[in-house]
């Protein structure tokens, strides 16, 4: 493999997201190789310290200033993990000027100067990519850009900000004042020492503004995006809410009507029913209507150093690629697969068996699952039915192959009147 | 605008997918233009009975025989939409050998010949996208591919097929018998007058062995898939999975574990408070596990004409842009948004004034209402709290701006002890 193939980056910042990005370029060696050809290349990493000593691959060079990454002609893409609005824009800048394709996660700054860096990317014919600036590891960017790209987007709503969401849900599953859910979101590490960015509204108004400017190819003036936060949010609200049978979420909304775009982030009372009620804790969501996909619904960690710097990472490996890609492989003929053994696989299982209605069933059959080592967890035996009576179980975790002899056995016995009925439990959250 | 730059494509199947891509290309051609710079030129459509008249662009070509359009150099893309394993996979071998890209929906022909298929597709350097063959308009396909890209994938576990979810959820919200929500399906058009596909669950295990593909790498036998469908499905199961906490869905499963992968499909019992279990009707969902990215969960229209097609477009755009484009506009100086005025936002509200515990309270804050044509849905009043009485309304649609003014005045009137809380109320599903 001659280096040449390989894409050589300089990432600036080793905080949450950037030593996440560390992390998967190492676990997920193999897979990069597999789907692009090509290695990447950490030659620069850039933070404050340099003194710290950190765990990065032999050959990284350790610097405190990222503008010096600029310079270096192998280095092909920057990543600006640093945050904020001074640094992260001169080196976005100098980068694209010098370049180099970027790829970033920073909201504010594309919210702020959003305009002018992709125009910029543009003149110079490189990429400059955000996946990880909005709702973290959910593909949203993407999703609008290209797999709804065909599509009149009719509305947007977004729980972008897990900080807030995590407080939301936290006063509505224990009834908690906004103060208390908020201490225990800082202490958890869901929320910043300084949480007006979230609990204001403005990483939302960021991340709606980037989000408006996908769906339709416009720039709304950050500043007419009204927000309203969840700084003042009553404990006695939710608990009303909940009794009207709604919840209340922080949502971005952007709505297209009448040759019109109404953006705003506002604390808004959804249906409980609804698919987006359900989004809790420091998760995100987004519901996108088109006119010809219909309703989308995307849910996923918003935020968190793994699930980061795998958008970041996507964006990446997209640059590598540089072309549409069919398959996700750099090989077309693929290897066989390796095809596990479903005999092995454990489960939960659900049974019912339908039974005559004599002595000693309920003896015999318990008896057969002891004897196969299945543990019971829960019973239900009803009346008489047609076809018989039905006994119900739940058993704890066991083989596939366990159960199925053990119903072979069962049905050996000739005490069943009809075929079992097994299924496997998912514990899904 | 030099013909050129436009791309030219021919159309095999005008049925349900394909009649919704001619409704898009027409209803979004702004939107493409927008996104690629180019025109979309649908030169060919070929269908069985070219007699009976079809509503088609001015100068598209109506043929019967599709292996046609293969022989016409103009056209450089191909969509496959006639189903099918006989005269698609003669077309998309002969388009692909005339150097021609392919667009399908096809799931059964690419889980039966796929290897053969994107191998000669590279081969020739072209692609063969098949965004639309799994999960309808559920972008799952690119999130994999290229969102994903950067992760070890864990598990997938996807509703994949729409007529047997459908089915699943009349008989768990009525309670019917499947032959029952069988017809039901069938007359809503939900299921076919065959639905073995369905219903057997082969589909869910061609689009399973697709997402395979693409998450691993790896050729999955699709004989190896072990196929138990909801043909012989109970109604007494569903009851009694409800009364232990569970719904039963038809899922597809892939699990990468101990270096080998379990592919299956088969019923599942899945909690109820999972956001699994609340995927209804026609819906499809997948819900993925990467080591980067965390859980992800995506949900939309499995099927349908216009869901389909959105998904269909979306590769004939991405094989257009024929590069990663960073921001989904090919002018990156992005005009002005058409800003709405939020004062005329119409939406209903919930309401909570703390008001003194006086006579005439209700009356006035009701007058006040009337006067602004605002009708109250739902009023609750509630005991003396610390801050006041909390009085709390559910209005029916109004304006911002009426109901700006009606707080105002009410706050102008000195019954309330606190500025009023007022939330907009959004009825999503």
């Amino acid at each position: 493999m001659s280096a040449s193939k390989d894409l050589v980056i300089g990432l600036a910042g080793l905080g949450t997201v950037g030593s996440g990005l560390v992390q998967l370029l190492k676990m997920n060696a193999d897979e990069i190789m597999q789907r692009t050809g090509k290695r990447i290349i950490l030659k620069y990493v850039a933070v404050r310290n340099v003194n710290i000593k950190r765990d990065l691959p032999e050959g990284t060079k350790l610097i405190d200033n990222p503008l010096l990454m600029v310079e270096d002609s192998e280095v092909k893409v920057i990543v600006e993990l640093i945050g904020g609005t001074n640094l992260a824009g001169t080196l976005i800048r100098k980068a694209l000027e010098n370049g180099k394709s970027v790829v970033t996660a920073n909201k504010a700054l594309l919210a702020e100067y959003g305009e002018e860096l992709f125009a910029l990317a543009e003149e110079k014919n490189l990429y400059l990519a955000y996946e990880a600036s909005v709702a973290g590891a959910i593909p949203v960017v993407q999703t609008i850009k290209d797999s709804l790209a065909g599509n009149k987007i009719e509305t947007i709503f977004g729980i972008l900000n897990g900080t807030s969401n995590y407080i939301l849900s936290e006063m509505s599953a224990k009834g908690t004042q906004f103060n208390e859910a908020l201490k225990s979101a800082q202490d958890l590490g869901y929320a910043e020492a300084d949480p007006t960015l979230d609990i204001d509204g403005f990483d939302a108004a960021h991340k709606l503004k980037l989000l408006v400017r996908l769906a339709w190819g416009v720039h709304y003036p950050y500043e007419k995006i009204p927000v309203q936060g969840i700084r003042n949010m009553s404990a006695m609200d939710i608990a009303f809410a909940k009794s009207l049978g709604y919840s209340i979420k922080l949502l971005g909304q952007a709505e297209y009507k009448h040759s019109e775009i109404e953006a705003e982030v506002s604390p808004v009372l959804i249906p409980e029913k609804a698919i987006l009620s359900r989004v809790d804790g420091a998760f995100n969501a987004i519901h996108i209507n088109g006119n010809g996909v219909g309703p989308l619904f995307l849910h996923g960690l918003g935020a968190g150093s793994l699930p980061t710097a795998s958008a970041v990472l996507g964006d990446i490996m997209s640059i590598m690629k540089d072309t549409y890609d069919s398959t996700g492989y750099v090989t077309k003929k693929l290897p066989l697969a390796p095809v596990g053994n479903i005999d092995n696989s454990v489960a939960s299982w659900y049974l019912r068996l339908m039974v005559h209605d004599t002595v000693g069933v309920l003896r015999d059959v318990a008896g057969i699952f002891a004897k196969h080592s299945i543990s019971i967890a829960q019973v239900i035996q009803k009346k008489q039915q047609d076809e018989g009576v039905p006994l119900v179980f739940m058993t704890h975790e066991t083989t596939v192959k366990a159960m199925k002899n053990a119903l072979q056995e069962i049905e050996a016995t000739n005490i069943l009147n009809a075929k079992p009925v097994a299924f496997r439990v998912l514990e899904l959250a």
